[in-house]
């Protein structure tokens, strides 16, 4: 089997124009960003306002593990195999963040052949929007020390600034900073840090947003830090609304790329997925619904956290509906999830399975609380055996659940084509009663309890007393009724990394909360978030390059 | 008259594709970014290697003032001017820095009707050349610390690193700061600092290199820190140069848009000039003169500062011939060197501009040392008298030397004609004895002392005890044949920036020296050079603003 890199390169890929050209699009509907990728107006929702929605997928899965799950590879491959079946299908996915490329995953655009293309472009630069909003963040930083260093005139209080720097590069060092060093002419001294530009509450503004001038009320209302007598100090406070708006006037309009089997797909946006809602952008989401009968999207971590962030924040935001889920799990995965490490994965083991299945089966519960029809998608891994595989099928079919073996990195669309179907099918199901896990008249506290207990399967919730503090301290300055975005780790159903498959009898922890009020959510912090990464001892970018005759190398 | 940014929204831009077609550039040959704005391949020039080379034209001026001399005002116009004689002209400029756009500038792409345009995508992130640099300034930066962190094989000296992170935002708090707080997991402690992304090697480098493979051996050669044996540590010592040059595998793609009046421009790189050469791109300049008869390019500052620099490190690293200068003068800043302050500058004042006339003397006569036939352009203010302009028309006359009465800004090319009319000429003439001011053998301090005496007219030079030292380590690192890179201020031809018209009797003090081994120079600091601006009281950002209709305000 080639590698991704090499896949990528023997594509043959159209030209962007034909791909905008078979979705109906006008001239004036996109840029053209080199040959093969472009950018489509944020106009076009406004345009095609009056036309029906194509079926929004939403792939999810179980709780994530080193062992690896696959689950854009399998939203791409289920794209492809959709358009194999005649369906209009586009895929609609998150920007990968060139930190983590250069640390550990030297790529994130799908693998095999179900890849989005071009991935040396899309893993590195793309259109630039990250890069948009790594400036659009720190000017904003600039401008509050150069308030604060020109006289204070809001009275801010250099110790309550919440608006860090970011970048868009694994950088430990910059995680906790002192600025303003070396006497007046270099501003005021006080602590700050940077985070990933990922992490940038702007990012996540960005992808909730649903017009340009959406965008720039959500950024007026980011709350950047607290005054002295700790009254909100906002962006539209320091009049740089339009400023922000205008630096992200091109990172707001969705690109427009192609898979390995040509098959359009929609990259835009990529939020951290803990302590922001780690979907793609709703402008592209509602985009793809317009211009394809489905759209294949989907949402960060595992159904816990990412299913339960796109259905209560990003689909209320974005007022749409999901019309089935796609839950991915795999048999390495599960057999971590029953105990297995990492590196005795290669032997079958039915035993450990069966006791990794109950991970799957919370999330399933979960996505039936939501009332929403879906399938299982079983995703191949070549260590896996029959007998295995054959498990988990069989376990499904004992319970009436809807299950597709898929082989989507090896093959491509062809390896998704029973996925397909039932999705086709799943997704007419007349059968749905979509609710949400909590109502925005809830109070905070009784939001993340909902969350803890439906989503998690927790006992009940505790807050630290600073968390406490806080709460009430939101809720008087009327953020209450704003829906919550848990910041828990993605690697188990509790607060506790450790505890696999389905814990039980246990508590999670509110240590902090965070006011995201451009975004619109209040962020609920259950652990300690890594908001810059750091890189490996041999992070992937020693084995990059690129030669004179353009052939790139260490990207997979 | 029009502000620059409704000029800019009132031009009829020609599509890209019939630019290129215009410079007969085939389909290969470039990719688009947008409908007016693309990159040229960077393997043009090897593809054009037969072809013979247009005409360069090189704009510089006076030392400058806060009245404004319009050096990149006259580029574009000529530009304009000599294609209106018939001439193919191509006119290649820097890339504007979105710092001192957000800061002071709010703009740098020409002005009036002699601007380059989409103004606001050349002010704002362009075609993402400078986040490139950005990216990989800042990943080199990561992994140094990194490697710190991880046990430091490299036995790299935290104290003696002297590679800096970059931003491409004025923000003065991050001149000096601290990195790697917080404990053991934060890497490891030590002092840093920011500069601006144009002030970065990465920089310098890109505007030097002749070819891709060429920029990844300049990468190579970059010396980020010493070892605690005081052994430079290069990027080939990390084995980043590969990762780096894919990082800017695009960014070297000389950029191509159009004026006000559909002149081709290239735009590409834009180094500071003071700590760096301050000139477009290599590949630029030289594409630009395969594709047209003339080209028409400016280097940055005063002749003392961009005139020197393109000619002794730009030109000789480029290898290719420069065929007239342009001396752009105003009124105003005459009038400043001859001792009028900048709020009564309106005033008729024929003393003060006589006085003044003594700093464009010099710079003639340094053109003239190089051996270069030029043209002196009087580029015209609203406030100019008829009696200034004859005095500086009549001055020139009596000398022989040929000058020019320009007003492009108002009148776009038609105000540049008889300029476009003398510099044909000139750019013609067979007399020319080019050579520059000193020759690569020449050791470090014989150079240093060329320039100061030759150029900026100083009794000599004196170099501080720590300069004295470095001088002695860097020859012994083998460096003494490098080119130096003068960083002094724009303001005077002394060092010291209070000094106008044309001091004597000075000595310039060399302070300290840096060694920018990738880009191929030795700068040479005599002041203390601010490479991270701050922000005004009033930032031009806050009057920026983009409407749901696409209207943007602010930018000019």
């Amino acid at each position: 089997m080639p590698t991704d890199i090499e896949i990528a390169q023997n594509a043959t890929l159209k030209p962007i124009g034909e791909i905008a050209e078979n979705l109906d699009l006008a001239d004036s509907d996109w840029e053209p960003y080199g040959h093969t990728k472009a950018k489509l107006s944020d106009k076009l929702l406004e345009k095609l306002e009056k036309k029906q929605d194509g079926k929004i997928i939403l792939v999810t899965s179980i709780n994530p593990t080193p062992a690896g799950e696959g689950k854009s590879t399998v939203t791409v491959g289920l794209g492809q195999a959709l358009n194999r079946l005649g369906k209009k299908a586009i895929i609609a996915l998150r920007e990968p963040s060139l930190g983590p490329v250069m640390g550990m995953k030297g790529g994130a655009a799908g693998g095999g052949y179900s890849q989005v293309l071009p991935m040396e472009d899309i893993n590195l630069h793309f259109t630039g929007d990250l890069h948009a909003i790594t400036s659009a963040n720190n000017a904003l930083s600039a401008f509050i020390d150069n308030h604060i260093h020109r006289g204070n005139e809001l009275n801010i209080d250099p110790r309550r600034i919440e608006w860090k720097r970011v970048m868009d590069m694994n950088d430990r060092v910059l995680r906790q900073i002192v600025v303003g060093l070396g006497g007046p002419l270099r501003g005021v001294p006080r602590e700050d840090g940077f985070n990933i530009t990922v992490a940038s509450e702007i990012m996540a503004i960005l992808c909730l947003a649903t017009s340009l001038e959406n965008l720039k009320e959500r950024i007026a209302k980011i709350v950047v830090g607290y005054t002295y007598d700790e009254e909100p100090v906002t962006v539209k406070d320091l009049k740089m609304e339009g400023a922000l708006t205008l630096l992200l006037k091109d990172a707001i309009k969705p690109n427009l790329v192609q898979t390995v089997e040509n098959t359009p797909a929609i990259i835009h946006g990529g939020p951290f997925a803990n302590i922001a809602h780690g979907c793609n952008s709703i402008m592209a989401t509602k985009t793809a619904a317009k211009l394809g009968d489905y759209v294949v999207t989907e949402s960060g971590f595992g159904a816990d956290l990412g299913l339960e962030k796109f259905l209560d924040i990003k689909s209320r935001a974005g007022e749409f509906d999901t019309d089935a889920v796609v839950i991915v799990a795999t048999v390495r995965a599960l057999k971590m999830h029953g105990g297995v490490a990492k590196d005795d994965l290669k032997s079958e083991n039915i035993d450990a399975l069966e006791a990794g299945m109950v991970n799957l089966q919370k999330h399933i519960e979960t996505v039936e609380q939501f009332g929403l029809p879906y399938v299982v998608a079983i995703n191949k891994f070549p260590n896996d055996t029959e007998a295995e595989t054959d498990y988990i099928t069989d376990w499904c079919e004992a319970r009436g659940i809807d299950a597709a073996l898929t082989d989507i990195w090896a093959h491509g669309g062809e390896g998704g084509m029973e996925l397909a179907r039932n999705v086709v099918q799943t997704a007419q199901s007349p059968e749905r009663n979509f609710q949400r896990i909590y109502e925005l008249e809830d109070s905070l506290d009784t939001k993340i309890r909902k969350i803890a207990q439906k989503v998690y399967g927790a006992d009940d919730i505790e807050l630290t007393a600073k968390a406490q503090k806080q709460l009430a301290f939101y809720e008087k300055q009327g953020w209450g009724n704003l829906p919550v975005c848990m910041a828990k780790t993605q690697y188990s159903l509790s607060d506790d990394p450790s505890l696999l498959g389905r814990p039980s009898g246990f508590t999670i922890t509110v240590r902090e909360l965070r006011a995201s009020i451009g975004a619109g959510f209040i962020v609920v912090l259950t652990g300690d978030m890594m908001t810059m990464p750091g890189l490996p001892k041999k992070p992937a970018a020693l084995n990059m390059d690129v030669t004179e005759d353009g052939k790139i190398r260490g990207l997979f």
